[in-house]
């Protein structure tokens, strides 16, 4: 089954599993379909589940009270979607995950994320180190944001994102950049020139 | 000795350790001070240590490449320094963190560190929920600075930061909140207006 080994080599990057605990950990996922443009998770709502995405694409944004969209990142194959603010405190979530095109992901739901971590000790160290490193490149990016010019981050982008910046509107990317599409279309263009 | 508490303390809010395990996890910290002005970590070194903070303040900031200073934020009594990014990949940090006053910290280089994950399984329980926690009021900081005015992230730092928002300069909390130290003054004066 495609959708259980790419779970196991995402885990097997950071610790190493025996046969036994890894059927355990996996027992508490359960397979779902999103359709495209449907929600993972809404604004406002208390975020319960995790998931781990096996196939397709989404959105992760917030609406600031003027309704205006900002887009904090996208996540594809083999990354994990939450809303850790909420999900650890179950209180509102001021994120929004939604489907860009239809996708399949491997839920996990917070009561059982809490037996995965008692049942299986190496489970804290992968969510150890898998939040460590979120939170460096997280960091990152804001040190990025201070530090980059829009043409550097929009390049930045295309680095990070390589499988689906075309599957992106330039509204959609512009948002995640924090500039207009107008602009971004500029640096578009002037990059074009330069090839 | 009021240090030993106050780290034992902090852990406690997250995790219960035995007296053993407490005396197994202190053993690989040691108590520094450092004086006003000097540095715990300088931009373009690698991090080798993490330090919990006993007393004092610290500023830490990123120099983008014109020389502007980006303050991230202020740690202080009983706040982890570490630049996680640089930590756990012994690569060049992007972040200076620099002492506002003479300030006393308990280190942990890294050796002791994956020793202490390895000797005492809760330790990764620990920085687990440490981590995720950072992660969370990371993320709730950009989407406030996408969502909230300039006066409102002001008081939100007044809120978050009530014991040192008086020691800092106008110039350090403009460059936390990402404005001129001009509009602070400006922001300032409305909300005493307003009292």
């Amino acid at each position: 089954m495609y959708s259980l080994d790419l779970l196991r080599q995402n885990i097997e990057k950071h610790i190493a599993l025996s046969e036994t605990e890894y059927k355990i950990f996996r027992q508490f996922f359960k397979l779902e379909t999103i359709a495209k443009k449907d929600f993972f998770l809404k604004q406002g709502d208390i975020c319960k589940q995790e998931a781990f995405v096996i196939d397709g694409c989404f959105r992760i944004f917030t609406l600031d009270k003027a309704g205006n969209e900002h887009v904090l990142y996208f996540a594809i194959q083999n990354w994990w979607l939450s809303d850790i603010d909420s999900f650890i405190n179950q209180s509102p979530s001021y994120l929004s995950i939604q489907a860009l095109e239809t996708s399949e992901i491997l839920t996990i739901g917070k009561a059982n994320k809490e037996k995965a971590y008692t049942q299986i000790p190496k489970i804290e160290k992968l969510f150890r180190i898998m939040s460590q490193k979120f939170l460096a490149a997280t960091q990152r990016r804001i040190i990025q944001n201070h530090s980059l010019t829009a043409d550097q981050r929009y390049l930045h982008f295309l680095d990070n994102y390589p499988q689906i910046s075309e599957k992106l509107t330039n509204i959609q990317i512009a948002s995640y950049l924090g500039i207009s599409h107008e602009f971004l279309s500029k640096i578009r263009r002037k990059i074009t020139n330069r090839k």
